[in-house]
């Protein structure tokens, strides 16, 4: 089986591209599961229930989340009805939201995991061993666990890589909004990626309009965020799953953008 | 022409891959000038005459540094006399060390800067003022300059590659020790990768043991970093210039591993 | 000669305070010049042209700011024109509004400086190189020198008053919004207090409301922050100061509260 | 009752200072408990086993901690046995060392809690909800609470006092060495202060040799933090405590220092 994962979709070119590819790489790979990363995809904060919706329609299981979760309030309505949507498992008990979902495509399971980092990061509880916990209800269920592990410091997310290896399938990071390139099947089986980078302009700095954000770090003086529209990117990754272990057998990146262009 | 540069080098695995790997490089790709990042070089923290001048004769023309330029204490000895070395510089003035460096081979003069982030890191002069003072000064020797912007996050590293662009020949991420996959040239003519990757153990946490690190995340205990010796990896970047007009033509990512032999 | 300092004026509780005990607090004390720090003067997020005008009129002769200096919009209209606002001097060289003041009273010049901390804080320039430059340019005219040092950290606090030891006449912090208990006079002259203390609601959290607060704390989840209005409290210091070398004799503490009642 | 409790004691002037003044302080004022933070007893990181004794045979029934907890590795040998040792109780649960203690004094008995704030620190479990843990266990056996809230923003220790107002019978910030001049009853009974302040040299940056730390601020080179030896300070507080309720009646702050000499 197969495994298609979207990294951070900021504001409305993003979700253009979801709307354009998504469809086509599904076409073009078939993945039996596909999860996005939605925590930017409105203007840049957080999510709303039509988008949330409109992934599900264009093809999506499951949205993971980050720490722009709460950015936009429209979440406190629907985030209790949205079955298919995680959000960072490590938050405190009482948030509201999923911890971990599990979808079902073709008599096969998939628990889906999003977690946050600490360092950098707001002081949430240890996603280490909020994954240890969620990994052991999964595993009644399903041996197939992906997880988004949202974090800045490349130390911890090359931590909760090693440390999930042979106990989760893929553990993809997100947040910095740059794929990197170190893509690997780590030796008990775990597919890793340190992060699967950003959906959204090519053009931005991070997806937002460069000028504030440059003027910002020689200024330091308050900067308005707004979400850059230029030539737009698709960021992402293709696993390739044994469903009966729960193992990896295959990371693979996707870019898609001006520089490199989609091909059937 | 052509430079070659190399990121972080961590403790003796990454120096033996140096040793092992940067002729193979040179013969195959025959770089005009070769950088090196060392900070991380002598036993992952800071450098010492011995390895740096190592780095030279192994075929190295520059060596930048970072945040753990001062960690080992024989830097403060040999600084004022390595005329191959770039601090980072934004430190304050009167930090020793150069501030920019120009190396000449075969009549092509090549301006090297290394300046270090803010955010998350030390609170040195602004990178971003710091790197035109610069500019302007070697500007009037040499339009072929390159910058290794040693920084945590990626907001600030694509800032400065983008408020760069048109102004340098490259700006080379380093300090995250993950390879980035977002390699390109800006439409000015600026390469620009978020971060080259480390040079070490290519099964450790940034080059570094992985279980006191682990151990660190899920305990908050202090902990001993200490180089990881298992298999290695060495991972840098290739650029190809116009030395006429200091413009970068394409940015290649080089990997050397396990998972990425090394073809002659 | 006499200088009256007021910590960070939060709000309308906190301008309340000023319009009623300031001119009490003139009459008792017989401040030579007084001093107010209004960085959360307007709803608890920077100032208005209105605020700092009043605070002119009801008897302070400078103002000062610190991190919140931008959050009101309304600032890069007036600065330019307010003589006797004086912003962290340590922001980039470009940005607008006084690096310094000196204020005249009865023939007696007095500097005054604003300085902002780095640690956990927006990485200015060095805060402690600034100072010695505009204490170079203040001492041509006069040796009576006022230093608010808005930061966060103790250390540099600490650090910034053995610095300027014997060199200005005070060196007061602001910006943790609880006046510390160490005032004194070091061993050259220099009247020294970690903080100042702030000046509006005395029950809420920093001068805010602290249900939000608290709320935030406990779920990680973004909170509203509102100027809380109950009961009041004014806190600032006094320093008694010679005017021909510019060295405090004594510095006193001021506390105005339910618990601190005012005695004329 | 009464308790005494006295704020991080730095190196060997905070322990001379113990030496001499806790008789002195026991004789004069009667707590019917003393309770010490000695983070920083053993040469300001950290403390051994014989310090730890010390303390309690010069009069301590408790001793507290903080961030340097760990710094002295010889805590990992006498922890588990040091049965008045009481670690921040927010580590991760499988951390060694007591989450809480209960003192029992001439029938009475006291809950000790230590905590620590994330804001800026370790990220550790939630401060806010392991107090509230503690609290119920110990509430079967005492109403009488007293808590070290070991932190670094104001935000959060006010947040702390205000959140457990009520509940405990003081809240006692520590960890920025500064003492603060806050101290009152909140208004359902809790004695508060933001910080009890520290124990050691009263000429030293935190107690520790300045010019080292004024060095590191001007160049950001790495720096040796070493104990200052100098002239010395206590800094604590004393709470006067209804052991029926557990509600404070009074708090008042205790500074000795060359500027505030001891009266018996
Ligand atoms: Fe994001
Ligand atoms: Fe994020
Ligand atoms: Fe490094
Ligand atoms: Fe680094
Ligand atoms: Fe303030
Ligand atoms: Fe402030
Ligand atoms: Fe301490
Ligand atoms: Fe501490």
């Amino acid at each position: 089986m197969r495994l298609l994962f979207i990294g951070d979709v900021v504001g409305s070119p993003g979700r253009e591209m979801i709307r354009e590819y998504l469809p086509k790489l599904k076409r073009k790979h078939k993945p039996t599961v596909t999860v996005v990363n939605g925590e930017n995809a409105a203007g840049g904060k957080g999510i709303t229930e039509k988008i949330y919706k409109g992934f599900l329609e264009q093809g999506a299981q499951a949205v993971t989340l980050g720490n722009h979760t709460w950015d936009n309030r429209e979440i406190f309505e629907f985030i209790d009805d949205a079955s298919w949507l995680v959000r960072p498992a490590n938050y405190p008990k009482e948030t509201p939201g999923n911890e971990y979902i599990i979808v079902k495509v073709n008599q096969i399971e998939v628990g889906i995991i999003n977690l946050m980092g600490r360092t950098f990061m707001t002081p949430n509880d240890c996603p280490f061993k909020k994954a240890e916990e969620l990994i052991y209800k999964i595993k009644k269920r399903t041996p197939v666990i992906f997880v988004d592990f949202h974090a800045e410091a490349t130390s911890e997310k090359q931590a909760m890589g090693w440390f999930l290896d042979g106990k989760v399938t893929a553990v993809a990071g997100t947040h910095t909004h740059v794929q990197t390139a170190d893509n690997r099947i780590l030796p008990q089986g775990t597919a890793y990626i340190s992060d699967a980078g950003m959906t959204g302009s090519m053009d931005g700095i991070l997806g937002m309009k460069r000028d504030n954000i440059i003027t910002k770090f020689l200024t330091n003086l308050p900067a308005r965020f707004e979400v850059d529209k230029g030539r737009e990117q698709l960021n992402g990754i293709l696993i390739d799953i044994q469903p009966e272990t729960g193992k990896a057998n295959k990371i693979e990146r996707i870019q898609i953008s001006a520089d490199h262009p989609f091909y059937e």
